[in-house]
Parts: structure tokens; sequence; C-alpha cells
């Protein structure tokens, strides 16, 4: 599948990868890399990296492959982490208050601005010096801030119709842990990154499962 | 990339969802369905549907289409989910505590039998009634234990060196969140499925950065 710009999932699914990679190089204080030298790192074809790169660009060099600090800027630039995106949690669970704790988020750009929850018990509370309010004052929140993205750590049940007062409050990105594919239900204009944990435990099952029965054979 | 059966990944990874969407329609007493209702309801060609399910021996009848319990039970066993697989969680932190009390994987079959940390605070204190243990008892829970996956919830500077000591110790399976691809360290046959969060956040924000700049053009 492409994207508007004729770029394929699967490329810019790879893009966080590379740009993972070469911050670790650049704590590693290595100033450039080739593309084999990179593909012997990340264990993908050099090919692969070249085809990648080349569908925003290139910016590699002849000769002197590629200057890591610019790349990475560059790949940073493309993902969008140059900009600040405002985020909202709804579920203060654990899945929510793990999220919200996780300080590189906000490095990389992703500032919690709000965290809802329908628990009477947690209204008054704190995350992250946020305090968490009841999923009523939602609608108000969201006529006062603007809110690029909104993560859902909530049951199934309750996930659709939450996406929906989300998007008609005018929230066009929502990180989705609900067991529920949101991307089919909600309007076409609205971004939605689902995340299923459960079904990455289940490719891992599969895995487990047939390693053990290669063994036996 | 295909495993050891001729499977490629890309339909594995599939599985799991073909296996939450005959749950629902179980859910909902439907008691058989064709390719192209599901199709449908999955939004996928009935042609990759067919495809992928004759991978493992096909299930469908000519003119009936699918026994939904049937090929939900099929797919539970291919994935491995009619076995119980115990797992450890290292590190109890905000996610591993949300990962272990996540109810639904055990009732998939997965066991959690020991949760580990390095933080002497939270010696002795519980989690779904497991207490949780020092890092230092580990190799001798896993001399004792037979450990089927371990989940690593821990800074990835550590990941490398725990998950060494897991496999050291016979674990064969690991489901890592750290940010580290920990395939590319360890020896082949342990499995890994490696969950990075960020970058689902980072895809979900190219998307983002995308669709805001043709509303722009």
């Amino acid at each position: 599948m492409l994207d508007e710009k004729g770029i394929s999932k699967a490329v810019i699914a790879r893009l966080p990868r590379y740009y993972r990679y070469l911050g670790e190089l650049i704590e590693h204080k290595v100033e450039r890399i080739s593309s084999n030298e990179l593909s012997d790192l990340m264990k993908v074809t050099a090919s692969q990296i070249r085809q990648d790169l080349n569908n925003f660009g290139g910016f590699g060099q002849q000769g002197y492959g590629y200057n890591v600090r610019y790349l990475y800027n560059e790949i940073g630039r493309i993902l969008g982490l140059d900009r600040t995106h405002t985020m909202i949690i709804i579920g203060a669970g654990h899945l929510g208050q793990a999220l919200a704790n996780y300080v590189k988020f906000e490095k990389r750009g992703f500032k919690i601005i709000g965290i809802f929850d329908v628990d009477p018990k947690l209204k008054g509370k704190s995350m992250r010096d946020i305090k968490i309010q009841m999923m009523s004052e939602l609608p108000q929140f969201l006529k006062i801030h603007r809110v690029d993205i909104a993560t859902l750590t909530i049951p199934k049940d309750s996930a659709r119709e939450v996406a929906d007062l989300l998007v008609n409050n005018g929230v066009k990105a929502i990180w989705n842990f609900a067991h529920i594919d949101l991307n089919l239900v909600l309007p076409k204009e609205v971004i939605v990154e689902n995340v299923h944990l459960s079904e990455s435990l289940m490719c891992l099952s599969y895995n487990l499962t047939h390693a053990e029965g290669m063994q036996k054979n």
C-alpha cells in the first residue's frame, strides 16, 4: 500500500528503525557510515537501505557514504519529530501510566497535555504532574486545547464510542491500544496506528510452538 | 522471509487477526462465514484470506464457507494457544504491571509464574498474587522452573545482559519491549518478538505530519 506521496507503508515503518540506529551511532561518535556498514549493523541489505532512502531524496554521496548526523536529522524531520505534537492519554491504568511516564516521548516532541479516565477514584490524582481528569471533562478540554494525538489505553468495548467523540471534536490521530481495528470504523482521514500487544505475543507463541515441533522431529 | 515450514512471516503475523475476528463472530453467535463475508469484515481480499489459510490446509468448503468455531480452534492450535506457556516478566515498572495484569493473556494460555526487578523497594510486594523477586534470584528460579517466555520491560542498557542470562539458563523465547533488536544479538535459535512502541508512535507522527502537509497544499 502506498501513501499519498507514493511511499509504501513498509518503507515508512522502517524509518524509525533507521532513526534509532543512527541515534546510537551518534552516541558512539560515529560521523559517517557507508550503506554497507549500515547494512551489517542493521542486518538489511545495502540495496534496501539505498532504495528506502532514495524515496526521500537519497542523502548519500558516492565514495563518502552517509553523514550520520545529517541523515539522523533528515529522517527525524521526515518523521515529523522536529515539531511538537500535543497528546492526551485516555485510560489511566497501568499501560496509560507506562506511556505517560515514558520520558523519551517528550524528548521526541510528543507532549502529554491531558490524561483522562472514567474511574472517579482517580479524579484529582496526578501522573507526571498532569492531573487526571474525568471523561466528562473531555469535550470541554478539546474545545480549549489543540490535541494532535489521542492515545487510547481503554477496553475494546468503549474504544469506538470514545474514538468517535475524539474525532467529532477535531482530533486527527489516534494511537490505539484497544483490541479493535479503529482504522476500519473511523473516517478515512483520521490517522490510526493500532498496537495489538496480544497479537505480537501470539506470533511469539506460534514460533515457539513450531520450534518445539521441529526439535521433536 | 519464510520460516522452516516455508510459511512467510507476513502470513503468520496475520493469523492473530483472523483469530480475533473469528472470536468476535463466535461472541455474536455466527456459525459459518464465507471468505467474501470475512473479507468485507476484515477489509482484506477474499483471495488473500483463501491464500493465507491454504498454507495450513484450507479449512473452507466450496459452497459452505468456513465453520467459524472450527476455524477459530484450528488457528488457535496453529498459534499454539491450545497449550500453556509459562512466562516471567523482567521489570516490574508500569509496563510490566500492565502486562502482568492483562487477564486475557492467562485465558490464552500464557501463565505468569514470576516477576523480577532490580529495585529493592519492590522486594516482597506482589502483582496479581505473584511476589516480585530480585534479579539476583533469577538464575536459581530458572534452575527450578521451566520458563517458556521471558518478557523484558527493562531499559535498553541492561537488556542484552539480561537476555544473555535468560538464554544461558534455557529460556527459548523473549518478548522484548527494550529498544534494542535482541534478535540480532542472541543466538539464532532464540525466538524474539520485539515490540518497539516508540517506533509505532513515530509512524503515526509521519502520517500526521504528512497529512498536515497535504492539507496545506
